[in-house]
């Protein structure tokens, strides 16, 4: 599991000790957090391995006896990508063929990646299903996340991999680092009078609950059979950043806060302000989220509260 | 210009220079001639860099004053690139990047790039429209130029350039320097008794000839008016590597050649043996091309019998 000490690879790191599977949780602890793994400490077929996928040659010697990767790693941290700008295409894309390259000297035959709404832009149908094209993102991360598609389409072709490929919607919940929830919470508690809100509140998303996209990614990897599967793994509708700081303000017990927004219809440069996944090809193979956006986005904030506040505020 | 001195750069300079341009060739001539440039050497305006797209620094300086860069550098090659695999990472998508942030430091609005079918993969339209997705190509080559557009995409969006994405079909004619047309001549010029032939010879695609190419992008550059354009260029039909044999025996007056099929519906690893595209979003702004398939074939088999015989045989 690359990047299995953030966000949602530690869930999912936690969610395969669970299923009975041994787990080798790679990060290099940039992005993600030591502590995330600390109930996966002593378990049965645990290690974890520090170590960075720019390091082409130290990855192939580690990748070698695994059967499957879980490829997670990632700037995940989108507005972040846009400010230091080779940011994705290294930790994204050049990783991404690092990991490749690796699993076909170590023979390794199962890839499952990460990837990203992102990869969509603006997308002229909504919701968008799979098959959706062009794809012109907007943002670096979109960018480097469709570069990895195709690495990734072009490796199964000519090395027999089989590979599964999840477009994620914004996932929520515990060990969230960032996003609109972690950002809300985090600014609410160091002053629970006023919140300012990135954009004008409209733009809207889908939103996940963690430890539902670890069991769609499961349950897609279980049963879909083709060399190359390809799945958004959402639910339908979506939340705006209104409603999430509203959710979040309920939760917090808040009245009377100040959203005070920056204005404009995207969070920042490179944000697709409407974005809706259509989630009916998962659907077809028989899974679906139970929370609804909203109810993902409260599941999310619940968790945070009752998690550990940490010393930088998140 | 980069790659300003490979097959299609050379023709689109010359063009330029016609037109009344100043141009800037740069090329690292790896796979590129010095000598293909030789028609402009003393023409007004042009001027030959030698320089490498991965040396980001001397880049920069060397973008200076320019207003448009069309982008044309990459491992043409797509058989080699399956062989050595960060080829096209390194030259397509690295150089890219490159570029690309080149422009942004100093101030150049508009990229022209040449793109490839290859970014379609195996599409299931037929013929494939521009809007076509998913996007999963077989080839680490189309992989790099799926990774290109995503960059440009990204780049357009947040630093305000312009670009023009054009999707080639197989380009042949004057200054080739591989591909079924170059190849077959070659192997007939050693041997004009027989001719190998990769695949089962009914591997079939639209080929353009050059300076239709040439013309098809100086067209869509002039008059696409969006941030972002993008256009299949090709004409509708295709050539068989069968019919392309028996043109090239024809002009070359041989009779009686043995064609020996390798065997396999594709020429090699990543060949996608089918291709057809649909150039109707580029017919609609006023462009198509003047040569059929076979005609486009036929012209470049004349043009590089008519040209110099190279110490390659090439």
């Amino acid at each position: 599991m690359t990047g299995g000490a953030g966000f949602i690879g530690s869930n999912l790191v936690e969610r395969l000790l669970a299923d009975g599977h041994e787990v080798t949780a790679h990060d290099n602890l940039s992005l993600g957090r030591r502590e995330f793994l600390s109930g996966c400490d002593g378990r049965p077929g645990f290690r974890f391995v520090e170590g960075d996928l720019l390091e082409a040659e130290s990855l192939r010697a580690r990748l070698q006896g695994h059967e499957a990767v879980f490829h997670l790693a990632a700037n995940s941290d989108i507005e972040a990508g846009g400010r230091a700008a080779d940011t994705d295409l290294r930790q994204g894309t050049l990783a991404t063929y690092n990991v490749l390259e690796g699993m076909r000297r170590a023979g390794i035959k199962q890839i499952v990646f990460a990837s990203s709404s992102a990869v969509y832009g603006e997308a002229a149908r909504i919701p968008t299903p799979e098959e959706h094209g062009p794809l012109f993102p907007i943002s670096l991360y979109g960018a480097s996340k469709l570069a990895c598609e195709g690495l990734i389409s072009a490796f199964e072709h000519a090395s027999g991999i089989r590979a599964w490929i999840f477009r994620f919607a914004n996932i929520v919940g515990d060990h969230g680092t960032h996003g609109a929830v972690v950002d809300f919470i985090r600014k609410l508690r160091a002053d629970p009078r006023r919140l300012p809100i990135l954009g004008d509140g409209k733009q809207a998303k889908p939103y996940l609950y963690v430890k539902e996209c670890v069991d769609g990614m499961i349950y897609g990897w279980a049963r879909a059979t083709s060399g190359l599967n390809c799945f958004n793994l959402a639910c339908t509708g979506a939340t705006s950043a209104r409603r999430i700081a509203e959710i979040v303000c309920e939760e917090m017990r808040l009245e009377g806060v100040a959203f005070e927004y920056s204005g404009g219809s995207r969070g920042w440069v490179g944000d697709v302000p409407q974005v809706r996944l259509d989630p009916a090809k998962l659907a077809a193979l028989g899974w679906t989220a139970r929370l609804d956006s909203d109810g993902a986005v409260r599941q999310a904030v619940r968790a945070l509260l009752a998690g550990p506040a940490r010393e930088d505020g998140r």
